[in-house]
């Protein structure tokens, strides 16, 4: 099991506008069934469409158009201060530097497929020499257990709601509420990897401010389900955000200018931030219709936010030339990549957008259908 | 005359919008004498005008929009690759940091006031553990006796040319030359901190190509004399860059979409690269008019770019209240703060951009008609 999902790290390939003929055959159709729209210039053309050209850009990070925007997130997360960063990468690593520095610590823990374990490069071993603990395996949720077992010499215990390298899964709430009294017990910061947070707002039925309030820390990201286009927001005590804007300026994320990202940010989460909702519906209705198919699923198999991976029990190359096959004759694209598990299993991650309801539910049938038959066919 | 210096480093007040007196004044003239014009979203909407709402975002560092700057900007510097960063601080410290683990050694050299060691909260040291050699004192340029005294336990020497915080000073291509060829002889990794080069090509007289020739490495910037929002290039070997990539993504500069800097940078570029001629003889020019009045003086006397310091013999606030009465009576501004050096002197940077070119000459004559009566006043 674990050697399954050691292989099925997303390397952004669903963004890649790669030449293969999957991809090129789903930016060719008409509708697509993930998403908000292709990544294109027009997403900031739009976001700056209304604003005011005189108004001042904000200067290494000061300057009206930055400080609200700090402001209505600290506020919206229930935190007392927030900052702005380019990445979660960046936020992140400082965050966890700034709690080890902190406890006079150089461990953390975290789940083994958090972001900050297998997308940056080892940049917390490399620039920090902070060391990890992993908790859980590659498989499954961190639970209680896991923490009550990771030992007391832990600075700050990461946790990443949803976990989305396993599809986009999370604890119930009373796990967490468990992790923070544990954490807060023994001293231990918690700190919340929510690049994903507003879309699992619904599922929890919970403010932002109500599951932010069981950490010390929280990062959001503005390109997921808002659909910005880069971005992170930092938030918690103002001892800690002060701190992590010394880092900032470490880091080279000072820049002069930001607004290009805050603008857009603060456009979509307008625009987004009260669609969750209904994301979520959709997500647990495609999710459906894949798991009627024969020889497919999706993890988790009811989604608890607007993301989900769809596995086929098949090889590749025989589902890229099924789903091609799909998309010429419906005009309606799943996705633009595969990637492989194993010589007979593939899956790729959904995260459902604003374009999942224009699509139009006849097409929608015929290409359930079709995909049924084809796996039936494959698997005879 | 270190003590001066120590005390004149600049920290970004030229384009904070402070809200004292000078500040408001400034914002109110007609005409500023200097830079290209107030930084506003206005900008961004600029360099986006022309631009095509449907070519696609970069996505991590990869596709045609980023890759196609990369190219155009490695051919001008006469590199090989270049690489596109958000920030100069996050590409010199990435550099530093590949020189050092190429040579095994954590030591390398540089001016006392370049930006790295006065501007980046340390980042170098905190994040890199990398030793620093300052060369020179405050007060000058690097030489090549300092060059050849530094030691040879270096793994990088860092140049910034312009020197900005002695007013943008330039050594002669003869020292330039000098000092590559020791460092080639010794082994030593020579970079360029060039957020200034382009301004400085017609005082050389040189193709950036020619003067990048003499350096392993070398970062350019865009939003100085170009104008644009933000961002930087490195360039170097395709070893060398290649490298920096990894780096840049544990750093979590490797943005999912850079391209607003990038468009703009590219717009910008196109619009300024053939106009820094004109700014540097404006800069003559008006150095010249400062030189002519009673108590003030140019650093240096005679600008190598489009860059200078002006430096007035009397206190601040005096200096102030001067400036916004001339404001006043003639609508053109000078600058927008002013900083002290000491009770009885202060002073302020010049970047001549488009703005000096809408300057009526007859309302810049009053202006400096005016100030050599009040310091002549002020003096007496």
């Amino acid at each position: 099991m674990q050697q399954i999902f050691v292989c099925t790290v997303l390397k952004g390939e669903q963004l890649l506008n790669e030449n293969n003929a999957l991809a090129v055959a789903f930016k060719k159709t008409k509708h697509q069934v993930v998403g908000h729209g292709f990544r294109n210039i027009q997403v900031l053309k739009e976001a700056l469409m209304n604003s005011d050209g005189q108004q001042e850009s904000d200067i290494y990070g000061k300057g009206k158009i930055i400080e609200d925007f700090q402001k209505k997130m600290a506020e919206y997360l229930g935190k007392e201060e927030a900052v702005f960063f380019p990445s979660g990468t960046m936020a992140q690593q400082i965050t966890l530097r700034i709690w080890c520095d902190k406890k006079g610590l150089t461990k953390v823990a975290y789940h083994p497929l958090c972001h900050i374990e297998i997308h940056e490069e080892d940049g917390l071993k490399e620039l920090h020499h902070i060391e990890s603990v992993l908790l859980a395996d590659k498989s499954r949720l961190i639970q209680f257990e896991d923490v009550v077992n990771m030992g007391e010499d832990i600075a700050c215990l990461l946790l990443e709601l949803p976990q989305r390298e396993i599809g986009g899964q999370l604890p119930d709430f009373e796990t967490l509420e468990s992790i923070s009294a544990y954490c807060h017990e023994k001293g231990i910061k918690l700190h919340l990897d929510g690049a994903r947070l507003f879309e699992i707002l619904p599922y929890y039925k919970k403010s932002a401010a109500e599951i932010c309030k069981l950490f010390d820390s929280v990062y959001v990201s503005f390109y997921k389900g808002i659909g910005g286009l880069a971005g992170a927001i930092l938030a918690g005590d103002k001892d800690f955000t002060e701190e992590s804007k010394v880092w900032k300026r470490r880091y080279g994320g000072d820049l002069i200018s930001l607004y290009p990202y805050m603008i857009s940010a603060d456009y979509y989460f307008n625009k987004r931030i009260n669609k969750m909702k209904q994301y979520h519906e959709e997500a647990l209705e495609l999710a459906g219709l894949f798991n009627q198919c024969h020889a497919i699923s999706t993890k988790p198999l009811e989604p608890v936010s607007n993301m989900f991976h769809v596995h086929f029990d098949g090889p590749k190359e025989k589902l890229e030339s099924t789903l091609i096959a799909i998309y010429k004759e419906t005009g309606i694209g799943l996705t633009g990549y595969l990637r492989e598990i194993s010589e007979d299993a593939c899956f790729y991650e959904v995260s459902i957008g604003d374009q999942y309801g224009n699509i139009p539910k006849e097409g929608l049938r015929k290409v359930f259908q079709m995909l049924d038959e084809s796996m039936r066919e494959l698997k005879e």
